[in-house]
This record gives C-alpha cells, structure tokens and sequence, in this order.
C-alpha cells in the first residue's frame, strides 16, 4: 500500500494531534533509516502505522490480546499504554493485509522494546521517542546520541522510562528492561571486539 | 545450630566490616521478624547466614552456578554482586547442613527480591537494606516506611536499586523488576479489599 493510503488509514483511526506526531515519527524514522542502513520503505510503512490503534477502547483491546496466541498475557497485568502495540501489529495484519513479520515487529514493539530487537524495530521504536513534537525532559540528550549511536540513544530512552516508571510508583514491563540489557550486552560485545 | 557457632561460622568466611554488617541485619531482621508476626529464630538464622560466601572468588561462585540445576544460569550475565545470594543458600545447605526450604530461600533472594516473596524473605531483604550501618542516600525514608510497612519499604528499596543501576548505565536483573511488580500488585490488591 502507499504512503498516502496507509496515512488516510491511520487518520480515521486516531485523534489530529496524534495524527501529527505520526508525521513526525515516519520523517524521523525514514532518516533514521537512511542513516543506520535500514530499509527506508519498510520504516515508513511501520511508522505510519505504529500508533493504529491508540485509541481503541480498553475492553476492544483486552479481547484481541486475549484471543491472539502470541500476544503474551501478562501485558493484561501492566500499563494499557503498551497495549496499542501487540494490538496494533495483529490489526494493521488483518484488516490492511501487511504481512511483512519485520514490519509487524517494528509496530509490536515500538512501545515495550524487546531482547535482540532488529534494526527495524531500533528506528522505529528510538523514532517514536525523539520525533520533532516530543518535548519530554531529557529528549534533547536522545536526539544528540541518535545522530551518532542509535543504541545508546536506546538505552538512555529505555532508561528514562525506567526511571519515569519507578518515581512515579508504577509497575515497570520487564521486557523493556530487557530490552535495556540486551541493548547493553550488544554494546559491550562490540567494544570487546574493538579491543 | 544455636547463634554463636553460626555467627562464628560467618566470621571466618567474611571481613570484619562484613561482619559488622551481619549483626545489624540480625538484629534488625529480628526486629522486623517480631513486628510482622514471622519466625524469628529463623529470621536470626538467615539474617546470619545471608553473606556466607559475599567473598568467595569469582570462579568458585561462577562453577557451582553452573553445577547447580535450580540456579537460574542467566545469573551468569548480570554483576557479579548478585552471585553470593544463591550460591551461599546452596554452600550452607550443604556445609553447615541448614535444610529449611524457607531460610535458605530467605538467602537464597535476599538480594535479588522475586516474584510473590514470602514474609520471612521480606525480612531479611529489607534488614539488609536498613540495617543501622547503612548510609546511602535514600535510607532514612526506607526505615520509616518499615515501621508501618514492610511492602512499601520493600517497593522504596527496589526502586532505589533499579534506578541506581539504570543511572549508572548497568544491567537491571529482571527478576527484582518483577519482586517490585509483584509487590505493587500485593498492595493494589490489599487496598482494593480495604474499599
């Protein structure tokens, strides 16, 4: 499908304002893209279509979880923040035909992050976080480490969040705190290598 | 064993300072233990016993994780700081014969936290928090919440970990994200009841 068909999709499904931080994030990610040697086509489409179903109601998205086998039950215990994601990847597959599993991890994940995540996933997620509307304290120091080192600038985004969760007595996903390990062991391995 | 064999046990595998610090957790761990209605002589004996091995070496910690069937290996790849709680459940067990289920798993995650603790588990994590030795920042308001409170003061003392380990660009162990989830979930559930 093209850009402009998956963007008036994306426009019935969420609010004006969000529709403008879908902009943002398909620009940051089709950069992203450019710069980490990521395919720009497949970046583009999952960043259109990360934030699908952000506003679904609650009980919609609590029936898709429980019914799709590979949606794991425990994020019915956390945040309904990360629910969009899981949800989001198995509606954009049936009803606008993306069959793409690369795509759909991208829009999985884009929220949680997860262990060994692809390159794909990496610009799609970091995207979402530092894309030009965002404003969030700390933002500017991602923005910095994105131009150079996308999975430092991953693990810092990752570890605000963390941080975010835990001052304000909130459950923290473990996989994104796995998702932060991981990214620290790719990283020590490469500077092993370098050695 | 009665306390002055175990403690004289402890004093020849630890440092004074360490040793120091085993009082205060035993002092405090039984203190805990009476106001929250939990064992106290096995609160004592874990509360002893807890650091056995805080100096063995590296190696030696590293060949009875790996030779140990319930010692989860992904142990392996986080800091070293957290190999002395399991590995002193399973070298009192078989050296000093401690066959309690319940005292060994009280060191067993004295460090770690898990998932669903029992109360004499509880105990003994947070009087190794807060035992009169200790300074860092952030203890004064840990040993209030643990007079009224041992969960909160648990939650506090978690926290305090992962964002001491996330700002300090290190590895967080999954597993003391879910004994901090766990334990929000217990409280959720207490003051649902409570309505």
């Amino acid at each position: 499908m093209d850009r402009e068909k998956l963007l008036a999709a994306v426009r019935e499904q969420v609010t004006e304002h969000r529709y403008q931080h879908t902009l943002g994030v398909m620009e940051t990610a089709i950069a992203l893209a450019r710069k980490y040697g990521v395919n720009e086509k497949k970046a583009e489409t999952a960043a259109i279509l990360h934030d699908y179903c952000k506003f679904w109601p609650e009980e919609k998205m609590r029936k898709i979880i429980k019914r799709t086998p590979h949606i794991e039950k425990d994020l019915l215990d956390y945040d309904k923040e990360l629910w969009h994601a899981p949800v989001g990847a198995e509606v954009v597959k049936q009803t606008l035909g993306i069959q793409d599993e690369k795509i759909l991890n991208a829009i999985r994940y884009h929220t949680s992050g997860r262990e060994k995540m692809k390159k794909l996933e990496k610009v799609v997620c970091l995207a979402d976080y530092i894309e030009p509307n965002r404003i969030f304290p700390g933002v500017e120091e991602i923005r910095q480490l994105a131009e150079n080192d996308i999975d430092a600038a991953l693990i810092k985004a990752f570890g605000n969040t963390i941080t975010f969760l835990v001052n304000r007595g909130k459950k923290v996903y473990p996989l994104t705190v796995m998702a932060r390990n991981s990214l620290l062991a790719e990283q020590k391995n490469v500077q092993e290598e370098l050695k």
